[in-house]
């Protein structure tokens, strides 16, 4: 069900995508972080055909993103649980979820806080920091290709 | 072309991803942050086809994300930029690429660096940042619903 795959492009946006870029793969991880670990929770909590959070979770599994284990409660069913690799498609949640409470607010306001344990404080509004931990202003922020990068396109412009 | 909507789900990523679900939306708007215009450049980059593409910016536009404007360079052609509303996905892209760098790295390591301008120093991860701006360690991360949020699922509760 994967489209034309980018994964030859030196894009990491791409590679990520190639991952997780499937609509219900993002739900999914959503759901994971909140605790979720079941078939059976995914299924009812997100509303999705059998056969289509099946293909999922087995995509999910081969990136290596979550991962199936025999129940913790000693059941006859699995668990599907995240990995180190998954907990790191955190930023990118809260990304998502920041610009949907900004440009797609819900007319009760947001209906999730996040906050830091340790002194009780929601997060601020994360944009994109700089080496300080400042929010670069969007016309501050440039990108450069690295040499690696250069060349392979110098490469293809050739061909 | 649209999946069951999740707008009325109190969850901004869903809301967010009803925009922006399409792998090929973000793709769009990935080559719109690096100064691509046109539908020709979009096409030609992307190797996407031509109905994919057209439907793709006609959401995109729909949703205020970017906008069809004349050449302004006063050919026959259009150009589609980027809004402030699809400006502000830049920190969903810095996290897919952070990501990706990470956990799927290219063999030359990471294609792009970011930087802000004024320093010429380049981002470090993002991660997800407490109030003064340092990254929070996952398991100090926490979330909590918003008393509109927590009586709406009580609701559905009780249905």
């Amino acid at each position: 069900m994967k489209r034309t795959s980018f994964s030859e492009m030196p894009c990491s946006v791409a590679r990520t995508l190639d991952h997780v870029g499937h609509w219900w793969s993002f739900m999914i991880v959503r759901n994971a972080f909140y605790g979720q670990t079941r078939f059976r929770e995914f299924q009812e909590s997100l509303g999705i055909a059998k056969n289509i959070l099946s293909a999922r979770l087995k995509d999910l599994t081969e990136a290596g993103i979550m991962k199936k284990i025999p129940d913790r409660n000693g059941s006859k069913y699995s668990e599907y649980i995240l990995t180190e690799k998954g907990w790191d498609l955190q930023p990118v949640l809260v990304a998502l979820m920041q610009w949907g409470d900004k440009w797609e607010p819900h007319e009760s306001g947001p209906p999730l806080e996040l906050l830091d344990k340790r002194s009780g404080i929601s997060i601020p509004y994360q944009g994109i920091r700089n080496a300080e931990g400042d929010v670069i202003p969007r016309e501050e922020l440039t990108s450069r290709f690295s040499s690696a990068a250069k060349e392979m396109l110098m490469k293809k412009a050739a061909e």
